[in-house]
């Protein structure tokens, strides 16, 4: 009962980070939006706001690399496809307002600990989908850039969509990216 | 002399939003930050914070808007090279804590008219990008989706440096698309 009301609380701050950005995942807004009560945050997390958001970023990292591991053995087109699909999902399930909470983590970071923690969810994410990029038909030579720039025009499409509240600029995003993945399996 | 103040404050507001984000941006810390007088943001933007956020927004898109007019009539790859080069400059000058106050906005926008001028300025570069590709080389019906991917490729790969705290992320990503655009001026 009690890691259900952490887990909780630690989901919505996903979901607000992802929405709204650090700032506005505050203690008081999680406790509105998780109905938890207002002890179990201090009980959870007594290392504060810091603690929580390390948490929140710790579940996104971990949801995507679970995707990823599910992703071993298969062709490199697939494995883009996959990964460019969990942002398409973030964005069309949330309506065009959601995000990547790392990235909103990263750009309004006001403690070194939470910058530290989204480069290396980042740097976990280019190394694994490296590997699957390399495993699936990329070569080993181009696979680190090749998943770099993956990440980062997923990561980049994400924001464009939103702004736009369209999901044109993240498919053609996607279709280059793609087409990219492709043209270096075939090479 | 009025104008210096209101455009000091307008500069100042957009460093504050491309290094810690829009929360961060409050009229306190651009007094602080700009020693203007209170009383002069009051003066010169009577809408409150929102006005000047969307002052600093059209800043920075006139910013990048300059550099690309003076683009036009070269090298598809040229332009690639300076867009991209755009944002190396923001990453290196700033020993990598700053961004894209666009990209800051989007992700943490309270107010629909500050998304609304981030799309706008995110699709005025992509168009201008776009027709200077299709100027430059790059086959038309390609132009779009290149101008989005390298749009954002680069936003993506400048939080993937902040985060990493080096450069290798985007100097990953600027090869991949800068290579993608030459592939695509001699296909």
């Amino acid at each position: 009962m009690a890691a259900g009301v952490r887990q909780q609380m630690v989901d919505t701050a996903a979901v607000l980070l992802a929405k709204h950005g650090l700032q506005a995942t505050s203690f008081a807004e999680v406790l509105k939006a998780s109905g938890a009560p207002r002890g179990s945050l201090y009980h959870h997390f007594p290392g504060g706001k810091d603690e929580l958001v390390l948490a929140a970023l710790g579940a996104a990292g971990d949801r995507a690399a679970t995707v990823l591991d599910g992703l071993a053995g298969q062709p490199a087109d697939l494995v883009a496809e996959r990964f460019i699909g969990l942002w398409r999902a973030v964005l069309t399930r949330s309506d065009l307002t959601a995000g990547c909470s790392l990235l909103a983590v990263t750009v309004a970071a006001d403690s070194e600990p939470l910058l530290d923690r989204a480069g290396e969810i980042f740097a976990a994410w280019t190394e694994r989908v490296g590997e699957l990029l390399a495993a699936g038909g990329v070569p080993a030579e181009q696979s680190t850039a090749l998943a770099t720039s993956l990440i980062a025009a997923c990561e980049g499409g994400v924001v464009l969509a939103r702004a736009a509240r369209s999901m044109a600029p993240y498919e053609a995003v996607a279709g280059v990216q793609l087409a990219l993945v492709r043209s270096a399996m075939s090479g």
